[in-house]
């Protein structure tokens, strides 16, 4: 079996589980939470930086990569494992948020979607089959079904096709070849209404997959309705597979989903906010642009364990944001994914002491930013 | 004495020499290359990469320093040592090269330069007293007398009056308050007139400075003409101070350089480069944006440690380079500053062996670049 998961540990007040996957690449406990390589990079971040942070599985983008370099050519080069030098598991995302989120100039079809491709402007079709094609060629150990990816706000009828597409689609996705170390996993979609997630879940689980993603969720609907549609879908899916929760989120977003039954996250938000010069950090995220770090001799976190946050003063990152100096977004990228790694590593060992639910109750109101 | 250096080793058939150069920061052997920490960093690479990479002193910039954020904000951070965590030697340049590479709007004065902020475009004054002051706070090793940096071409008249103003404020800036660590260098200008750069020589050892400094050349000049001036002023200073080629250069540059009597160098080439996407290894200047390394499996440089070079393929950095991924600048940066460092520890290798006529003799013609 390509992707081997059991379920170690329970949290006795939620549903949050402990988790140990096994891949032909290694291991990883969950929950988990995947830096975001899109390009089969992790924007300034080396594979030693990643593994020091604390990662152990990484995602990169078969729809990027498939328009560039070329997935043969990944595949020649050693595949995306050999490519990017990351030894570790990998998980690929199938293309089908991409094609949806390049918004108009999309047509689907049935058995494809056809767009104009953002790099040159010609015509491109992908669908099921492609994509596993693509992904088989890029070699990554979890590969996600092609599905057609929802958005918010979407009428219940908008959401019903959505979910017949994204049905059709699991099953070729399914059916597709794979190299024997992959995994593909089921993507269920719907919207925020319930019963179209239930009923999209429960088709999936009649197609066995090895494990099951969650997608369409935050993509502009309250926290509170796609925590809700987190409780109205896991349920229906089985207790022995991995959950992976597409695209989430904020630390609370993570907590909660994970209280809800998720195992396995990803996001640009770290490594993005890095860019933007924010810091997650254990008083909040700070934007270093702000004026009262100029003079600030503090680390960044007291609490954080990362270079930055050993060697440099708040006052002289702020001074490397401020001048646009490369090392700014270097340095905080590898601070805020070892701020993430660090939650995920919080939310195991709460969860495997049993005090996870005070980590719950702990939790800001999304999107809180200090040093404003 | 802040600057204690020694000759302790001489070539046979050049005038190149082995030195070790003590500092209250530590020690560095010469020839030696500075990595240039304009802002008070190289850009992309932390104080632990550069050590790695073999560099022993950085250089900082006063000028840019001085206006953001500020010299007194770097004295009370700990000085530039403290500020950028750096605990090595460090140069800061007085900024004179850059009041005059202003180009217009600048108004020169018997004791001062008044010229608009590039900042926000208020009048700023500079001269060889305030420079020394802004020198002081930030608290670098070895820091510059201030100069009035000459161009290419420039009239006999044009440079006896640079000469002029700049052996006056040598005079003042040698006689400026400094910290107890602290040593400034006296700069001989002159552009390509030999007798005024002998001159200026003559009259900056006549006021005794620890070390001294070339400035002004490789500003547009050809190379020879370069060397010229080299052989020309090298022997009026006195043989058992450092001397330090300002601005300089490419490595065919640095070893011609080195043949004459140079003992210490700073470029912004390499760091550059690596911005462009260009890379020095043992096979010339390569271009990794250049079709031919698409699918090259081989390392950046076989010859080189560095991480990039022991990690990753030519095809991925070719990737990471046309995508214009962050990783791309940081690692090519962290390749050719150790190419420099390895460059440099060649040069002091075959000095010290006898052999240092040879990399002389192998030197390319200048400005080689391979794969375009």
């Amino acid at each position: 079996m390509p992707l081997d998961f059991r379920v170690v540990g329970r949290d006795p007040g939620t549903r949050a589980r402990l988790g140990r996957a096994q891949t032909d690449h290694g291991p990883f406990d969950t929950p988990a939470f995947m830096p975001v390589g899109t390009r089969a990079s992790v924007k300034g971040m080396t594979p030693a930086d990643l593994a020091l942070a604390g990662a152990r599985i990484v995602l990169a983008n078969a729809f990027h990569l498939a328009l560039r370099p070329g997935e043969q050519r990944v595949r020649e080069l050693g595949g995306l494992h050999g490519f990017m030098a990351w030894p570790g598991p990998i998980l690929t995302d199938s293309g089908g948020y991409q094609v949806f989120s390049l918004g108009g100039n999309v047509r689907i079809f049935d058995d494809r979607v056809v767009f104009r491709s953002p790099v040159d402007g010609t015509a491109v079709e992908i669908g099921p089959a492609r994509a596993m094609e693509i992904q088989r060629a890029l070699g990554a150990d979890l590969v996600m079904a092609f599905d057609q990816c929802g958005s918010f706000p979407m009428e219940r009828d908008e959401a019903d096709l959505c979910v017949r597409r994204t049905l059709r689609w699991a099953r070729i996705s399914r059916d597709a070849p794979l190299d024997p170390h992959q995994a593909v996993l089921g993507i269920v979609q719907g919207g925020i209404h319930l019963d179209l997630r239930a009923e999209c879940a429960r088709q999936l689980v009649e197609m066995d997959f090895p494990a099951y993603a969650v997608g369409g969720l935050m993509v502009g609907e309250p926290q509170a309705e796609a925590m809700k549609v987190l409780a109205a879908t896991l349920p229906s899916l089985p207790e022995d597979r991995l959950r992976y929760l597409m695209g989430v989120g904020l630390p609370e977003d993570i907590v909660l989903a994970v209280a809800r039954g998720i195992d396995l996250f990803d996001c640009v938000i770290p490594t993005r906010h890095a860019r933007n010069n924010h810091a997650f950090t254990s008083e909040g995220v700070l934007n270093l642009k702000n004026a009262r770090f100029k003079d600030d001799r503090g680390p960044l976190d007291p609490q954080c364990p990362c270079y930055a946050c050993r060697t440099f003063t708040r006052a002289y990152l702020a001074h490397l944001a401020r001048e646009n100096e490369l090392l700014a977004p270097v340095l905080l990228t590898a601070h805020n994914v070892t701020f993430y790694q660090r939650l995920m590593q919080r939310i195991r060992e709460t969860i495997a002491a049993g005090t996870f639910g005070e980590l719950v109750a702990d939790q800001r109101p999304p999107g809180t930013v200090s040093g404003e």
